[in-house]
């Protein structure tokens, strides 16, 4: 389920359909920057084959940044970064008993060779993924980097 | 690094090289209940293409059980389950600043669909899961089970 | 209260009937792979009799593998393996003020010698020991080896 | 192994011999009281038949108070309460990988039924043990009672 | 707000009046072991002298046991042990954002000389309070003994 | 043991002596910034009489901020708050297993009424204590208040 | 959005303004002593440059102390720790998923030259902060002084 | 003290010289792909203004990526991110008591609207956070891309 026709920049994988609210603002945000972007379904766990073919696919159209959005043992953001040399960031979700404790620590605390660039748990996160992806892209991308100037503007006044 | 030149019934796959000792007790107890064992160093993230050659080759020689043994956002065990059918042995590893909290969650807390029999964290963990190698092999092998019934007297002494 | 008439393959053993909505999937799952199944409650602490009395009757009777799910405090999975030599699946259950956690060290952190196969908090965890317990019964099983082929397939569909 | 010939009022049971550290100031304490005691290692895993006799036998003989001493998923002060209605005093031990977070856990939160009097991890919570003892057996014992009273003043001035 | 006129063999002290719920249990298994109490709500905290004045006269009139109930930084069963000789028990309540961790470990972590009797965090804890109080009594009363063993019994049926 | 003869405008109280280290570069920023104190060792479980005597004398000689060291279950601060009008700060220490997470949440999670200025774990802690006593002096004394300033281009210069 | 026309005593600024429910108390607290206050919101991370005005102003107004209100990766203390000389007060926030203990270790763990005094998460703190206030504005003011001692006896009554 | 002469690409901030042995496979890392970076070290709370004059100068010279390394409290990564456009990757240092649970979550929780690219605690996180900004170069610098697919084969071999 690819949203935009052409290759997105940003490929957004979630490990549940159930963590689709997460990514609202994250949304919104790649929306504001201009940036495209794509929505996959696809626990590392259950489908592993499904991940491998979603991430083979992207990596040959060109997607340039990965954001990938678990619970619980969330392995999906270094599984991705275990396969591809784009870079990942990895939203923990608040899923299960643990309040995402489990998901932040899955996330963040990779070994050395394989970096997850972990964000806050849950929607925060997700917007922040959003605004990393635009800082990556802007460093080599004027449209985007003055849509950042826009936006911390915007913070400046109160938004949010 | 197969210790054994037959296919062993247990195959023991580390993240790491660093974390060979917290597996001595295991393959003692594992000998102590005559169980064949492999012992392999595949690091989920950083080797995951050798991690799969080693998974096809076990299972098609017909490797019955696998212990994987991890530290910190430890995703062997489960990216493990994830790709083979046969029962997958979780240890955390006390490896880095956080004690093996992150390697526990990381292991147990599997979404659903995709088990990991995870043990505690460390040396005793890695006995547990030679014992526990031992309890489900038992179920169709009565020498093991025997040794079991041995076992179990060896602790009633105090042995340890 | 024993589910199937005769001896059952697995039983489950749950801390307080309070505990029952944690074992529904584990229920549909253990059928959907053709495993026989009882359910009792025993508090391991309250009711150390009646758990001492299940126990020796399961294992004299045939029954394979145990799922003991408890909350708080969850020593029901370690006494259990204490007692018999099948291999016992501890499920922990989010009661109590700790949402889980008490029970997870509870079940996880058994010292070496005497083994439990822990799975999640709630749940996922009891689908999780409805899952290992196919995995351990199709080493000498085909029907549930091919049901696990099956599951597989049905997950990589996005099935949950 | 029991220390003083008679039985005694006050029986310490370790779950490992690793813990005997732990209770020298209980110990010592206790001798301070007067209170007679005896020491015996028991794991409630390993050992449940050795541990179940000792209870029997101190049931019967007279034994009025237990100090349980375990770490890890510590069961040792839990299931002796299930078996005894004496008071059990648990003392959680930092062993492992948790520094006795799991201990105090699987020690404190017991059910409704079965109390668990726990004091603090390690040798703080020994000492406690043994003077939670005196003042118990103070309610009707007018000697410990002002054996008390000495040992608050000792505090008074500075004494540990 | 003594409840029984006469001098209670246990005084139960509340932080807050808002911890009077998490006592419901603990009251009646008092009336169920035939055990007189009393209740008072004195923060130790805002009202550091109404809590002398009611150990001072507790302890003159011959109170035996107190059980403490607070929650947050629950400092009051540790300033309740460090007034009197009695024998403290501590109930931590999950109140405010920690869910009861602040005043399990306020309430446990007592250093030597000083002991509180810590139970589990709310309900569950207040009724082990209660039990463990007749198990202190019931050391030197054989009616408490007696209503003990029915409890026992009345557990072993599954009751709570 | 008080170090100045006249009445200190600070006095640390230490729950004990073993808490010494904790102070050290506290003492040095106190003397830096001209605030003369006094150290005291008080432990409020163990020596609550000599607490009260310490608090009567030091609140009537005029003392105007009092630094609470103390570990584990740390009463001390909240018990000093709640006996005097004066500002608490409140000093964490890492003693026992817990690596003053106890301590922290003992000291910080003070219910509404009664506050207690907690600083961070340990040394860090202390030093921080110093200079929020500067800070409080410092709103109605210039020197203190040059003194800051100059301590301010002293940190901004590297210094520690 | 300063409240009070001339320059308030305490500054009050909220991280965001969903954090608004957790001041009431603080502000009907700091009303009661008689305290002139004003409440600004500024994010340290969206409006930093607002910020710094809303400091500088206030600093060369003659504010004296601080209450900085923030949750998660609460970093609005300490930054203005690190900007003016007066005390700050900070109360940790139970935002996003990790109730608050997030913010308590963000505001809590400052390093040694910066000190921000912490109180309780959520409105316990806040009420503190008032008290806080107060307790150091009564070095130099008979008349909070004596509002504070009203402010003992009615909390000695069972007032909140 | 900028080691590379010209403005490098990737800018290291320590809060604390202390911090030094973390990126030691951080600088290594940056090395082995060929970019270029300069370390400072300016404490967020200690020394604000020098940080907002290093991040000035940076941004004016073309510094992209900014690795920003404290402990404790850290507020280091998320300042840092709030005064600039670029993307900050934040690595967490296990100092005081916490063994960097603190810095972890006062990193990783960032509020939506200013990310972080939070890495593992320690040295682990170094190491990553080179190769993360190696991953984010090479989205737009061949020679990186390739370096990266020779470090993966490094990897694979059992390399770290």
């Amino acid at each position: 389920m690819v949203k935009s026709a052409k290759t997105p920049r940003v490929m957004i994988v979630l490990g549940s359909s159930s963590d689709l609210p997460v990514i609202e603002g994250c949304k919104s945000l790649l929306e504001r920057f201009g940036i495209s972007y794509g929505v996959e379904v696809a626990s590392a766990h259950r489908q592993p084959a499904k991940l491998h073919r979603i991430l083979n696919k992207c990596d040959k159209n060109g997607t340039q940044v990965y954001i990938a959005v678990a619970g619980m043992a969330a392995h999906l953001p270094g599984v991705m970064a275990s396969l591809t040399d784009k870079p990942v960031i990895g939203v923990p979700v608040a899923a299960g008993a643990l309040a995402g404790v489990d998901a932040l620590l899955s996330i963040a605390q990779m070994p050395g060779g394989v970096p997850v660039a972990t964000v806050a748990i849950g929607s925060s996160g997700g917007k922040n993924a959003a605004v990393l992806s635009a800082r990556i892209f802007a460093l080599s991308d004027k449209k985007i980097e003055a849509a950042l100037v826009e936006y911390r503007k915007y913070l400046a006044k109160g938004g949010k």
